[in-house]
């Protein structure tokens, strides 16, 4: 059986993981990187597979069946998702909640009009979590949904750090508050401030001399990142940054607490605890490369989304095996 | 819009939870009890809703759009499953793991040659437990699944303790090992043997006089079904058992534990916590009565799995509603 061919848009964490994830995935194969960098200053990311400018993409287009694009959400995807969907099916993380519907209609419509089919919002949360919140209210339709993230490496938050003045560097770590979850998990179905579900924690490393508590202010007082938050403050070295800090670990919780129809307390509870959150994402990407291409086989184009997606899609077996052995 | 329109086969705790679950999906409408028994010996299940033979049930094909067949799957459902796909879109729990391939072709052949649509294998496991499992293999293909049943009621067990002889009543709960979660929990990707998952409990009244040492015995050593368990065998009285044991609760958890190309650990958990077994997988199999409804609908015919629907067809939202608020 031929594999599925699979190129890749952009070389950051998201990229590179996906190349790695391919690994995994013998059905799969790895055939071009676009970027939009200069092709030559880029390593081939897999042997035999040329590194090629986005603006060679049309040339591309009957030699790639699922394109992944490892853009960002603010500026990338909102571009090339649907500049992209016009020559390739394709695969996204776009992850910005507010911004899913627009997204997708403009997604929707250039995938429309190429005859192409594009899966946007693939990963975690969105992804795996949002199956996890419809599952939930489905089964149990009187009840309550909670998400927690975490403990796990927000990038905005470390972002937002490491623009205080007098920090060189710094990472923010959001945590569940543990008394919410449990909570959560005796069926109180509590109303919980933003406050009451997650603490912040950060990790500064601090320019010389310069006022740290000057800096803890400014970090626990920022609007919309942190001032609604209970959030502490770490300064630690350089050295300890980087020993103790490299990996970006994740992951969360998704809880729907309900009761049936007799008033019977169900809960049913999800979770995730991740070593690496790009490379789990990657991951995710290429499962669903590999649905997506089997959808477009069966002659659906358009926009979707991982809740349109039969999970059986997912695996390389075949449908008759997965019954036998996973049902 | 008119409302999806449920029939009910069977009134055992499932049929009776499947009425209470309707109330709480007001798009859909019980319309009629088919029974095997007398129908006139059957209370009204639902107000207007009629009890019906099942020998009456071709005269129901244009009145009914999807029928929830609740018998069990050691006699009923092998018989029942494909009789009922000849006259409706059906769906139903059948749970006998080893025999899901012959179930599932002989309820296909029944429903494509009717062009009806059956969804077989709907509920907590085999159903929800099954989509984590494909989820979890999908997304990590290198790493090891484990479910844990319990700490719940086995139906099979304790209809075993009740055979053995001097044993009045008595009920089991099947209990994971919390020290094998915590090893899965840590990485570990532990080989565990049967007696390393589960513990097995007894509650047991027996009859006066009876020999408990002798029934203690009879149990722990019952080939199949505990000689390869721990077992503990507590001796209770009837007043006991009624007060502290009519609750169905079970529940469970499955985990995928694997590592991304890199080798970085990842670790995906899913676990149900539910008051009441048969309350719960009546509120599943609602739920797919709806999904199962839409896919007829688009055309689709033969049977299927919950690893065939696409999860955003179990809510009753519109799909852009479901996108912007959940997704």
């Amino acid at each position: 059986m031929s594999k599925i061919r699979i190129a890749v848009s952009g070389y950051g964490n998201l990229g590179r993981g996906v190349f790695a994830a391919l690994r995994q995935n013998p059905d799969m194969e790895p055939v071009a990187l676009f970027t939009r960098r200069d092709p030559a200053s880029i390593p081939s990311p897999a042997e035999g597979v040329p590194v090629v400018s986005v603006s060679e993409m049309d040339q591309w287009t009957d030699k790639v069946d699922v394109l992944i694009l490892c853009g960002g959400s603010a500026t990338d995807l909102p571009k090339q998702g649907p500049e992209a969907a016009g020559f390739f099916n394709t695969v996204d993380s776009f992850d910005t909640h507010a911004r899913i519907p627009a997204y997708f209609e403009s997604v929707d419509s250039a995938a429309k009009a190429a005859g192409h089919l594009s899966l946007i919002s693939v990963g975690w949360d969105p992804g795996l979590f949002s199956l996890m919140r419809v599952y939930g209210q489905g089964v149990l339709p009187e009840g309550e949904s909670y998400t927690f993230w975490g403990r796990g490496v927000s990038q905005g938050h470390s972002d937002a750090i490491r623009r205080v003045p007098g920090v060189l560097a710094g990472i923010q770590y959001t945590v569940p508050r543990p008394e919410a979850l449990k909570a959560v998990r005796a069926g109180e179905n509590p109303e919980l401030t933003t406050r009451e579900k997650h603490t912040r924690e950060c990790y500064v490393v601090a320019e010389e001399g310069a006022d740290r508590a000057a800096i803890a202010k400014a970090i626990t007082e920022m609007p919309n990142y942190f001032d609604e938050y209970d959030t502490t403050v770490n300064f630690i070295s350089m050295e300890e940054l980087k020993r103790d800090h490299a990996a970006m670990p994740h992951g969360g919780f998704v809880l729907r607490s309900g009761k049936s129809a007799n008033g019977t307390p169900q809960l049913v509870e999800y979770s995730l605890k991740l070593g690496s959150n790009p490379e789990f994402t990657s991951s995710v990407l290429v499962a669903y490369a590999r649905a997506l291409f089997r959808m477009k086989e069966a002659g659906r184009t358009g926009a979707m989304t991982v809740l349109d997606v039969p999970p059986i899609l997912l695996l390389p077996e075949d449908p008759a095996e997965v019954r036998a052995h996973l049902l």
